[in-house]
């Protein structure tokens, strides 16, 4: 069961690991960095109790202490307890969530192994936006996508901001960089995949029709560049969303949502 | 034709309702202050100038007035142009988009007029998170959802994080306030509209068959407590989007965004 441990010291050293969240070059979540994966809030942290990334520690107020008590009973690691005001410091800025916890990041994960009993997976190139990142692994989790695969170019899945974007799916959905790029988009088609690239391309045809596989690959790239030529060429479809014209392309967390919807609409 | 007036002091009184955007007592974009509406960098802008929402004075750095040249070329308006250093001490922050413009918050359109040929309208009760009331217009503007109605108790649409996160949609997609609340919402079904709720009960009917009408009203609650009993017993049905168990909730624009999807997907 977890142990609580009073921290009266900004400059206690056992809180090492939640130091400057924000200073750039000093942040301990970056995999140039320490590599650690923090989460933040309640709904997080409970997520990451209940998902592979075992916490080595938390720090938080009095009162989130009191809220994880029923999960914390079940685990051996300890709570660093402190005042809002000491937090703050350590950190770096006002966390109004209160409580942190933190773990070293596993291994990543094998391809082979992520993609073997997967039926619907999203494969992302250029998609660099934290925020972005967070809000597809939480549509992604809500609408039993399988795994997410990243192709050149993409955000940190682990950092801070994409792990409470993402609601603490991005440490539950399992995720896998593709060999090669786009070269490897081969390996998804000799295992059944249906390749497919969201395109705002007006003869595209839309999700409804083009989703006819067994097991789909949904390729999506950034808003605004959109898929690389190569990664279009080694698709095997082109899919667009029905669009109003003279809007700007949908954000791409929510283009992706459309279509894993499309994939789940008739169950 | 828009004209460029130097600005080489903070205290040019010209500038007044571009100053203290995000001191709360103070902000000019507020329905109890001067109501003024604000859009923020060259897209934005360029949306509100192909908008009902005429501005009447837009403050920028160079670089945005010379990007803005072509639009600004049709316009009577007074283009503030000033350092990077001198905006960012007027608006309170430093502003990397580079450029504002204000206009006058018009009267609130009338709720007949708004949904007369409307056949997809979106109705949210409690959705009172600005940014995202932003998406939910962005989402609205690109699936053709043709109005915005609002129940009790939603963010202001025309603030300025709003209109932001919006790209701007939040100037052009119509809007309007349903009179009686939740009482108002048999004006529409007295117009031929199929009112659906969105819900996360798995007992409901599923979009892909529950949205049936002609004329669909779509009732969207905020996330986390949804929508209220009182709202949830005016709609003609309910509906659910088929989401995995143990996951939250999507969040709400994207929750809407698969409604909207669905109305325009075969499309």
């Amino acid at each position: 069961m977890a142990v609580v441990l009073e921290v009266d010291s900004v400059d206690d050293p056992r809180i090492d690991d939640f130091r400057d969240l924000k200073a750039a070059d000093r942040r301990p979540d970056r995999p140039g960095g320490k590599g650690l994966v923090i989460a933040e809030g309640t709904v997080v942290v409970r997520r990451m109790l209940d998902s592979p990334f075992r916490p080595h520690a938390l720090l938080g107020v009095d009162k989130r202490w009191q809220d994880l008590a029923p999960e914390l009973a079940a685990v051996e690691v300890p709570f660093y307890r402190a005042s809002a005001e000491v937090m703050a410091e350590v950190v770096g800025f006002h966390l109004n969530r209160g409580v942190l916890a933190v773990a070293h990041r596993p291994p990543e994960r094998d391809f082979d192994e992520v993609v073997a009993d997967a039926t619907t997976v999203a494969v992302l190139e250029g998609v660099n936006d934290h925020e972005n990142l967070g809000s597809m692994f939480r549509n992604a989790a809500g609408l039993g996508v399988d795994a997410i695969l990243f192709g050149d170019r993409c955000a940190d899945p682990l950092y801070r901001r994409s792990v409470r974007v993402s609601m603490g799916h991005a440490l539950r959905v399992p995720f896998a960089r593709v060999p090669d790029w786009p070269g490897g988009l081969g390996l998804l088609r000799r295992r059944g995949f249906q390749v497919v690239a969201l395109t705002p391309d007006p003869m595209a045809p839309t999700l409804a029709t083009a989703l006819t596989g067994d097991r789909v690959a949904l390729l999506l790239g950034a808003e605004g560049p959109g898929l690389t030529e190569e990664a279009m060429t080694a698709a095997d479809v082109g899919a667009r969303i029905p669009m109003s014209a003279g809007t700007d392309s949908l954000n791409v967390a929510t283009a992706a949502a459309m279509a894993f919807y499309e994939r789940v609409r008739a169950s």
